[in-house]
C-alpha cells in the first residue's frame, strides 16, 4: 500500500467540525488551521449553517464539489461507518477515523470494525484509526490532531498507539527548544494502516532523522520484523513498549483491545534487528534528544571534566555500570594540563579531571581545549555544580564555544536547579543536549553505541537473517515419525533423539530396555559408568518422579535399578546412556503466534529453572546475531573453556539451533522443542535428553 | 566526644574575613548575616582595618576580649594550624577549619595534618574539616559556609563528604518549595569529626527527620556499623555512595577475596543495618522528600489512577518490576465507580483505572473519592496526560483537595512539561511529592517500603546482632592447628577438615593416601563411587590442573588415579571421598580492614565464579537478618526443595556461617575461607571442599 497521498494531502475535507471548543470537531480544525496548512481545506457539518473559524461549513463531502485527497472524519463510529459509501463514491482514497467504539469495546465494536474493513476494502480505502488522535506532518504543516499544542517542526517521527503519549511529547516539545515531529502518526486501532506501515513510510522521509515508536503490540509480527530490520539499518528506531511485565499486559488487553505478546518475545525482535529499546520515558526522549540534536557519539570512551571530584566519581560509576569507559590522558596533554590550568593549583588531571571547586569558565575551557583532540575520545562529558565562585552561564557558553568547531559531541551535565536552568535552556539553543544530573547520559550512550556496534558489524546483510540449512532435511523420515506419534502429547526420549539423529545433530547413544533378560543382547553396547532414564510416554518432568538414575557401575546395579523403575507401572522400560562429564546448556524452542519461532537458550541442567539464564531470538537469525547474543551471555564463559575445559566454538550452537529452528518453521505439528541437557564437552555439543512436544 | 555546642554555638568568630567578594572570608561572613544568625559574630583579620558588611574587625581573636564559642578558620592552612595555641588558650572548644592542604594533597599535606591532630588534642578541641565547605544549622539561623544560597529551614539532615554536593543540594531547595535543611555538616577531611559522630548527632536532633549521607568511604568501619544500627531504627538514612564500581581484588588467593570488592562490604554494612542505599542522584533526592514531605506509604500496594491507558500500563510495568503491587477494585467500589464516572462512558475499572482522555477534574476527584478507601491501599499514584480538554490546574487542586483528609500519600504523576509545569509547584507548596514521568516513583516506594519492613522484622534488637556461639570453642586444638601451619600459606584440605570438626561443622569424611600400599589399611572405610582430590600444599585451584577425579568405582580405579596424579610429583598423595549427591553451595570468609570479618554466601560448584550469585553479610548478624538476606536469593528455593530434593532448615546454614564468622574474628591468623562445595544433601548441609587462607 502506499500511503504517501494520506500524509501528505493536497486538500484535506474535516468532516463533523464544530463550534463547541470542547470538541474534537472545533480541536482539529483549530489545530490545521493554526499549524499553517497552506493547500485547501474543506469543513464540513450536516447541521452546521454559519462558518466555523472563518471558513464556510458544507453540509456533506458531496457538495464540496472540488476534489479531496483526504477527508478526516471527526464524527461518531456509526455516523463515520456510514460516510464510507460516500466518500468511496467521491473518490476519495485517504481517510482518518478518529472515534472510539470499535473492536477496543469488545463483541459489537468488533462487528462494527467488520463492516468498516470490508468497505474500506471494496472503495479501496487507506484509513488511518479508528480509536486514533490523527497525525502531523510538519512539513506541510498538517496537523488534523486534537492535541493540545501544534507541533514545532523538527526531525522525529513518532509512531505511537497511544494518542495520550503524542500529548505527553508535544508539551514536552513546548517547554524545549528545537525539537520537533518531522510526522506524528497516531495508529489507533490499526484496523488498516498498522505500525510496519508508518515505519516503512517513515523510513523514506527525507526529514525523519530518529524514529520513536509506541507500541502496545505488533500486527503483523513477520512482516514488522522485516520493515524493522530493514529500516533500524537506516535510522535509528527507538522504541518504549508497554507491557513489559505479565501485570502490564493485563492492563494492555483492556486498553486497546490488542493481544499483547510474550515480552521476551518483543525483546529480542526489537534486539536481533538492531532497534534500541528504552524502558523509561526520560531514556526514551534523551536518547531521541541525542540522535535529533545530531550528538552521537563515535565509541565508549568518554572523557569526564569536573569541578566536583565527589560528583565525578559518582558519574564514574555509572560510566563504568553502563560498561563505558573513560579515556585514559595521555603524558603530554597531562603535562600542558598541569602548566596551564594546573600552574597555580593541584588539579586531579587523571580522567575524570577534576578542575577543582573554583574552577572558572576561562579553565573549563582551556582544559576542554587541550583534551579534546585526545584521540579515541567518543564523547565529552562537562560535570559543574554551581559553587560560590562557579562563572556558570560563562562556561556555558565557552562550552558551547568549543562544541561549535568540533564534531565529537560534549554533554554538559550542569547539577542543581535553580542557577542552571538558563544554561540549561542555552544549551538547547545551541542543540546540545545537557542534563541537571549525571544519571541518564551514560545508559543512554551505552543503548546508542550498542545500536552503532550491532549494525557495525551486521553490514554484511545477506549474512543477517538466514533461513537456508546446512544440509538437506530427510523430509519423509521426519513426517513418518511425527505420523506415527501423531497422538501423543510428545514424543519420547527415543523418538526424540531418532529425530535429532536425522537433523544430524550430535546425540549421545541411547540403549532401550524393556525386559530384564535383554541385558545380555545389550552387553557389549553398555558403557558404565551408566545413567539410567525412565522410559515413558507420560512423564514429562523425569527427575521429578526420581525417574533418572546416575552412576550405574555394573550389570548387577542396572538390573536392580531396572527392576525398581519397572515396579511402578508407570514406565515401559529404561533408556540407558554413558554417564558424560561436561557444561549443561539449555536448548529449547517454542513458537509465538505472531512473530513464529523462537528459539531459548541458556544455561541447563537443573538449575535452568533456578538460574534463568536464559536468551531468545526469532528464527531465522544469522550466524553472526547468533554469536553476538551469546557473547553478551555467561553462556560465552563457558564456551571460552571455563576452569580447565575446552574452548567450543560458538557456531556449532549455532548449527544446532538454527536446524531446531529449522524443523520447527517447516513441520507444524511441533509445538515445542527442549533440550536438557546439550552436553558442552571436550570440544563436542551433544544433546543428552529432550522432549518434542506435539 | 559532645559536639553540641559546636553545631548549636551561643557566638562566633569567623577568622580571616575579607572584602574580596570571591573569598571565603567574605562569602562565609555573609553568608552567616544573610542567614540571620541572632547571637553575637565577631570578625577577626590579622590586616583589616576597615568594617566589612557592616561589622567591626578585630585584629586578633584575643582583642575580641568576649567568649567565643565557636571559631571558624577562613584562613590558608599553615595559618589555621597556627592559629590552634591562641584558639586553646583562650578556651575556645570548637573549630571549623576550610582550608585544604592537609592529608588530601599527600607526604607534606598528611605531615601538617598529624600536626593539627596533636594540637587539637592538647586543648581538647573539637574541629570540623580541614578541607571542607562548613556546617549549617537553619533552626539557629547558622550558616558557615561559602555555599552560593542560604539554606531555607527544613527538615533534612544532610551529611556529606563533598562540599560541591551540598552546592547542588542547596540549589536545588532554591528551585523548589518547602525543602530544606536542618543542618548540613561538610565532613571534609574528617581529622576530628567523622560520619559516625555527625550521624550520633542528628539522630539525638528533634528537627531533622530524614538523614542524607554522602559517602566516599568511612572512618572508622566497626563504629559505623553500631551507629548506623542502632540510627536507623530511629530514622530514615538514605545513603550516596561513590566508589560502587571498583572492582574485587584480582590478587586474592581465594575466592572470596576475589568476588567480594570494598563496594559490596559497604552494600552489606547498609544493608544490614537498615539504611537505605540510593543509587542515582534522582532517587537520593526523590527518597528524602517523600521523607521530608511524611508522604510515605504503609504497604506494596498501590490504587493508580489514569487519564491514558498507555501510560497507564507503562507505570504498571514500572511497579510491578520494583516488586510492588496493585491493589484490587472491591466489586462494591468497582459499581459505585460505574455509575458515576462511568455513567456516560466506558471507563476501565481493573486497576490501573483508565478514566479516558477526557477525564475532568470532578471525575478525577470522584473516582479518587470512591477508592482511595479500600483496604489496604499502600499509596495511590495519579497518572495525567495533558490532553486537548484537560483540566490541568483544576486537577491539582482536587487532588490535594483529597489529600489533605487523607493519611495515605497520594503521588500526581502530571507528564509533559510546559502545560504541568505550574501544578508540579503547587504539589510542592502542598508538601506533596510529584513528577513528570512514571520513571522513578516505583524504584524509590520499593527501597522505602524494604526499609519499613527490614525494621518491622527487626524489632527483636538483641536478635539482630549476635556475637555469641551456640558452641564452646575447643580453642587449643585450633591454635595448634595454627601454630602447626603457621609458615603455609593456607592450611591444605584435610587440616581445613579437622579445623571445621572442631567447630561442629559437618564435614564429609575425608581419607589421606600417601602410598599405593596404603590402600589395603583403608580398604573397610573406602566407599565407592569415590572422588579422588590431590593433596598438595601448593595447589589452590585443584580443577584447573584436572586435580579432581570422579567417578571411581573400583580399587583398581583407585590405584590408578593415585599413580596419575602422583607421578607428577606436584602431590603428596591424595584425598578420597565418596561422591555425595546435592545441590553445591558456596560459602566464604574474608577480612576488611575496615569493618571486619565479611561472610559470603551463594551458588557453589565451578559454577561460582561464572554466575557470581552471591550474597554479603559482614560479621556479627542475627539468625534472623541472615534468614532474610537468603530468603531474597536464589538459594531460598534450594533451601525450600528444589525439584524432587528435600526442604533444609536455613538454620543450618546460619549455624555455619556463624561459626565461621566467629572463627575469623578470633584467630586472626586466617585471612579468608572457602568453602565449596558444601552439599545440600537431603536434610544436612555437609562441607564436602575446602581452603583455609593464612
Amino acid at each position: 500500500m502506499d500511503f504517501e497521498k494520506l500524509f501528505n494531502p493536497s486538500s484535506i475535507a474535516v468532516v463533523g467540525v464544530s463550534h463547541d471548543l470542547k470538541k474534537v470537531g472545533y480541536l482539529v480544525a483549530n489545530n490545521l488551521i493554526n499549524q499553517g496548512y497552506k493547500c485547501r481545506i474543506y469543513f464540513v457539518n450536516k447541521n452546521a449553517s454559519e462558518d466555523i473559524l472563518g471558513k464556510k461549513v458544507y453540509p456533506s463531502l458531496s457538495e464540496v464539489g472540488e476534489k479531496i485527497d483526504l477527508a478526516v472524519l471527526a464524527t461518531p463510529a456509526a455516523v463515520s461507518l456510514s460516510l464510507i459509501d460516500e466518500i468511496g463514491q467521491l473518490g476519495i482514497k485517504d481517510i482518518v477515523i478518529f472515534a472510539a467504539g470499535f473492536k477496543e469495546i469488545g463483541k459489537d465494536g468488533v462487528e462494527i470494525e467488520s463492516e468498516l474493513i470490508e468497505k474500506i476494502k471494496k472503495y479501496n480505502i487507506n484509513l488511518l484509526g479508528p480509536n486514533c488522535i490523527g497525525f502531523i506532518n510538519t512539513l506541510l504543516n498538517i496537523n488534523v490532531t486534537f492535541l493540545k499544542h501544534i507541533s514545532p517542526s523538527g526531525n522525529i517521527g513518532f509512531i505511537s498507539q497511544s494518542g495520550a503519549l503524542g500529548s505527553v511529547i508535544i508539551d514536552y516539545f513546548a517547554g524545549h527548544k528545537n525539537l520537533g515531529f518531522s510526522y506524528f502518526i497516531s495508529l489507533g486501532n490499526k484496523t488498516n494502516i498498522d505500525e510496519s506501515d508508518a515505519l516503512e513510510f517513515l523510513l523514506k522521509d527525507s526529514n525523519t532523522k530518529v524514529i520513536g515508536m509506541y507500541l502496545e503490540d505488533v500486527k503483523n509480527g513477520k512482516r514488522f520484523m522485516d520493515v524493522l530490520n530493514k529500516a533500524a539499518k537506516i535510522k535509528p528506531i527507538v522504541i518504549l513498549k508497554a507491557g513489559s511485565t505479565t501485570e502490564g499486559s493485563k492492563a494492555a488487553i483492556s486498553h486497546t483491545g490488542g493481544l499483547v505478546g510474550d515480552d521476551q518475545v518483543y525483546d529480542a525482535v526489537f534486539n536481533q534487528n538492531g532497534a534500541i529499546r528504552a524502558f523509561t520515558f526520560t531514556e526514551f526522549m534523551t536518547i531521541l534528544k541525542i540522535y535529533s540534536y545530531d550528538r552521537v557519539p563515535t565509541n565508549r570512551a568518554l572523557l569526564v571534566l569536573s569541578n566536583a571530584g565527589g560528583v565525578g566519581v559518582l558519574f564514574t560509576d555509572d560510566i563504568v555500570k553502563n560498561k563505558l569507559s573513560l579515556v585514559t590522558i595521555s603524558p603530554e596533554t597531562e603535562k600542558e594540563l598541569t602548566s596551564t590550568v594546573g600552574e597555580n593549583k593541584k588539579i586531579s588531571i587523571r580522567n575524570p579531571i577534576d578542575l577543582l571547586g573554583d574552577a572558572s569558565a576561562f579553565e573549563y575551557s582551556q582544559a576542554i581545549g587541550l583534551t579534546m583532540q585526545e584521540k579515541d575520545i567518543g564523547s565529552i562529558g562537562v560535570l559543574l555544580t554551581p559553587q560560590a565562585n562557579t562563572q556558570i552561564f560563562e562556561t556555558a557558553e565557552v562550552i558551547a564555544e568549543n562544541q561549535s568547531h568540533l564534531d565529537k559531541p560534549i554533554f554538559p551535565i550542569f547539577m542543581g536547579e535553580e542557577s542552571v536552568a538558563q544554561s540549561h535552556v542555552f544549551f538547547e539553543e545551541k542543540k546540545m543536549v545537557s542534563f541537571s544530573t549525571y544519571d541518564f547520559l551514560s545508559q543512554c550512550l551505552a543503548k546508542i553505541l550498542q545500536r552503532q556496534e550491532f549494525h557495525g558489524e551486521q553490514n554484511d546483510e545477506n549474512g543477517l537473517r538466514s533461513n537456508s540449512l546446512p544440509i538437506k532435511l530427510q523430509e519423509q523420515e521426519i513426517k513418518n515419525i511425527l505420523n506415527n506419534n501423531f497422538s501423543k502429547p510428545f514424543l519420547n526420549l527415543g523418538d526424540s533423539m531418532s529425530f535429532f539423529k536425522l537433523l544430524n545433530i550430535p546425540v549421545l547413544d541411547l540403549l532401550f530396555l524393556d525386559s530384564e533378560s535383554k541385558i545380555q543382547d545389550l552387553k557389549s553396547k553398555i558403557k558404565y559408568p551408566a545413567v539410567v532414564k525412565i522410559a515413558s510416554d507420560i512423564i514429562t518432568h523425569k527427575t521429578e518422579v526420581n525417574g533418572v538414575i546416575t552412576g550405574i557401575k555394573s550389570e548387577i546395579e542396572l538390573k536392580e535399578v531396572f527392576n525398581k523403575i519397572t515396579a511402578s507401572g508407570k514406565a515401559k522400560g529404561i533408556y540407558i546412556q554413558q554417564m558424560v562429564k561436561g557444561h549443561e546448556i539449555f536448548l529449547g524452542a517454542k513458537r509465538d503466534n505472531n512473530f513464529g519461532v523462537v528459539i531459548v537458550v541458556g544455561l541447563g541442567g537443573i538449575y535452568a529453572e533456578l538460574l534463568k539464564e536464559i536468551n531468545y531470538l526469532v528464527f531465522p537469525f544469522s550466524q553472526k546475531r547468533f554469536t553476538q547474543m551469546i557473547e553478551e551471555t555467561k553462556l560465552a564463559k563457558l564456551f571460552k573453556g571455563f576452569r580447565g575445559s575446552k574452548s567450543v566454538d560458538i557456531r556449532k550452537l549455532y548449527d544446532i539451533s538454527a536446524k531446531i529452528g529449522y524443523l520447527m518453521e517447516n513441520f507444524k505439528e511441533i509445538k515445542e522443542i527442549d533440550i536438557n541437557p546439550l552436553f558442552l564437552n571436550e570440544e563436542k555439543l551433544v544433546v543428552a535428553d529432550a522432549r518434542i512436544i506435539l
